[in-house]
C-alpha cells in the first residue's frame, strides 16, 4: 500500500477519496496535476503533502520547456500553486521550502537537467527521511504502549497519511510486531471518514484488530474504561505544542483528560513550526459544505441547509501527555523542549 | 408535519428513516405494524415512541376476531411484541402500561367494541397529553434561553420526535416565537443522521436559522464561544438525574462542562423513571453494525469491518445544568428534586 509513488517522470498518487472501495490510480505528469490531487484530498495527511508536494515542485522543473534564464520565474509560479491547496498543514511548506532551498543553490548552474535531477533527489530524499522517520516513531512510541492496549485514534495517520508505516499508525504497527495485545478503536472521522475508509483497511491488511466507531461515541467508550491510550496525527505543532489535526481531535483531547486516559501526538519534526507562537496563529482551512451535506454523491440533508465545515481544530498543549517524534518523545514544558529537540541533530 | 397522526382505523406514520429527501408514510393497520415502524426507526424519538406503541396497543384490540374471553392473553402478546422493540426510551413503557390499565379497569367489560373505545380515546389522551406537555416545556424552557443565543442540540428532539411541537426543539420554538434572536446549531448525528436529516428539516420549514455541523466540531465551536447553551431531549432519566439520550450528548455534556458551558435537558415527566435509581442501571440498546458501515446502503467502510454501534449514552447529573419538564425546570439535587416534582399534581 504505498500513498505515493515516483515513476522517473510521474507522481502515482492512490486516489484516497476512492478507498476502501476501488483502489484507482492518478498519474501526476504536471505539477498541477499533483496540486489538483492535493486539493481533492487524492493524497492527504500532513507527511505524505509534503512528499507529494516535494515531487510536485520537481514536475514543475521536468516539464519545463522555457529557456534557462525563466526557469525562477516558472518556479516561483509553481511554489505558489502548491502552496495554496491546503493551508493547515505546515509539511507542505516545509517540504517547498526544502525543494526551493536547492533550486537556490543550483542557481548558477547552467544545466537545465543537472537541476531538474538535483530536484527529484532532494523530493526522494524528503520521501526517504519520512520513511525512516516513521520507522523511528513508531518505535519510540511503542515505549508507552502498555503489553495490552486499547488506543482511540482519529482520521488517518497511517501509511496512507505519510510516504510508508505512518505516524499514529506507525506507533501500533510497531506495538503489533513487538507483540503487544492492542485493539485499535477508530473514529469514522466525519465528514471525509478517514477512519472509516482509511485506519480500518490499513489495519485491517495488516491484521491488527481494529473496531469503528462513529465520533460521538469516543467519550461513551472511555466513560466504560474501554479507552486507554489516545494516539493521533498532527498537521501543524506550534512552537509552544499547541497542536492543529483533524477536526474532532480537540474533543478528543478534552474528554480524555476528562477520563485520566493519555492523550498522545505523534509526528514528525517536520511538522513542528517554531515560528507560530501557539495554535490560535494556525490559519484552519474551511471546506465546502457539500462534503457535509453529501456522502459519496448521496444528500443527507436538506441541499440548502446552512453549513459550517472546519477541516481542522487546535488543541492546546495543556492536554497533551507527549508529542512522539522521530528524535523521542517530547514531555511538557513544550516551549522548552521543542526547541531543545529541533536543535539537536 | 406530523410523526404519527390516528385514521380512526389505522396509524398513519410518516416514516423518518426516508426524510427529508422523500416523505413517505405507513398507514400501520396492526400492531405488528406499529412494531416494526418503531423498530426500524420510521418513528422515533421517546415522546412519539410513546404515543405510537398506544395506538399500536389499541390496533391489537382492534384488530382482534377472536371471543371475549381470549382477549386478555391476546392483548398480553400485544403487550409483549411492542415492549420488545426498543429497550431504552422508558415512554415505551410508560405508555404501554397506561394502556395496560386501562385494559384493566374495562376487565369486567362484556361489550369488546366498548373496551375497543376506551382503549383508542386513552392512545389519544397519550397524544393530546403530549402536545400540552411539550407546550409547557416550550414555554418554561424560554425563560432559560438568553435575548440573543447560539444553541447546540444533538439528534432530534423535535415535532418528529414526539406528537407535536418538540422537546429540546420546542425550547428553540418557544424563544424563537417570542422573538429572540436565536441560532441552532445541529449536531448531524451518526450514524442514523438524526441531526442532519430531520432537526435541520424542522428547523429550516419553521424559519429557525440553524447550521449543521458534524458531530466531531461541536468541541471546536465551544472553544471558539460560538456556542451559548445545550439543549437536548432525552430517552429516559433516572431518579438520580442521570439521562439516557442518542449516543454522543455524554460527550458534548462533558465538553460543555469543560467550557463553562450551561447544559440542559428536556423532556415530559413521562421519561423519568422513579424505579432507576441511576443511570448504569438503564439498559443501552446495541443497534446493527450496517448503520455505521453504510450512510443511505452506500457502504463508507470494509464490509467486513468490526463495528461497535450503541445507540445510547448515559449522561451523569453531575453534568446537567437543568432539567426542563411541562412542571417547571428541576435542577440539583435531582434525587430530591426529582421525586418532588413527580409527587406535585
Amino acid at each position: 500500500m504505498k500513498a505515493i509513488e515516483w515513476l522517473g517522470n510521474s507522481l502515482r498518487i492512490l486516489d484516497q477519496t476512492k478507498l476502501p472501495m476501488v483502489s484507482i490510480y492518478r498519474e501526476a505528469s504536471t505539477y498541477e496535476d499533483v496540486a489538483e490531487a492535493i486539493e481533492h484530498m487524492e493524497v492527504r495527511g500532513a507527511p505524505a503533502i509534503g512528499a507529494a508536494a516535494a515531487y510536485g515542485f520537481a514536475l514543475g522543473a521536468l516539464t519545463y520547456t522555457g529557456p534557462r534564464e525563466g526557469l525562477a520565474d516558472h518556479m516561483e509560479a509553481v511554489y505558489n500553486r502548491l502552496a495554496v491547496t491546503r493551508p493547515t498543514a505546515v509539511n507542505l511548506f516545509w517540504a517547498l521550502r526544502r525543494m526551493q532551498d536547492v533550486l537556490r543553490e543550483a542557481r548558477d548552474m547552467e544545466d537545465l537537467d543537472a537541476i531538474r535531477l538535483r530536484l527529484v533527489e532532494e523530493a526522494d530524499k524528503i520521501a526517504e527521511d519520512d520513511r525512516r522517520m516513521n520507522r523511528l516513531i513508531g518505535q519510540y512510541g511503542n515505549g508507552i504502549v502498555p503489553e495490552k492496549a486499547a488506543i482511540l485514534t482519529h482520521c488517518n495517520a497511517g501509511a496512507l497519511a505519510t510516504v510508508e508505516y505512518g505516524t499514529a499508525l506507525g506507533v501500533m504497527r510497531s506495538a503489533h510486531a513487538a507483540g503487544k495485545d492492542i485493539h485499535v478503536y477508530a473514529d469514522e472521522t466525519r465528514p471525509f471518514l478517514q477512519g472509516a475508509r482509511l485506519t480500518t483497511w490499513e489495519l485491517m491488511q495488516d491484521k491488527i484488530p481494529v473496531t469503528l466507531i462513529a465520533d460521538n461515541m469516543a467519550g461513551f467508550l472511555m466513560q466504560q474504561g474501554k479507552i486507554d491510550l489516545v494516539v493521533v496525527g498532527a498537521d501543524r505543532i506550534a512552537s509552544n505544542g499547541d497542536t492543529a489535526n483533524k477536526i474532532g481531535t480537540y474533543s478528543l483531547a478534552v474528554l480524555a483528560q476528562a477520563h485520566g486516559i493519555a492523550f498522545y501526538v505523534a509526528a514528525p519534526t517536520s511538522t513542528i513550526d517554531l515560528k507560530m507562537p501557539s495554535g490560535q496563529d494556525i490559519p484552519i482551512e474551511e471546506r465546502q459544505g457539500k462534503e457535509i451535506r453529501e456522502v459519496f454523491g448521496v444528500p443527507i440533508a436538506p441541499p440548502d441547509v446552512q453549513v459550517y465545515n472546519p477541516a481542522f481544530d487546535v488543541t492546546p498543549a495543556k492536554y497533551i501527555t507527549g508529542i512522539i517524534t522521530e528524535k523521542g518523545i517530547v514531555q511538557p514544558p513544550y516551549s522548552v523542549n521543542l526547541l531543545k529537540l529541533m536543535v539537536r541533530s
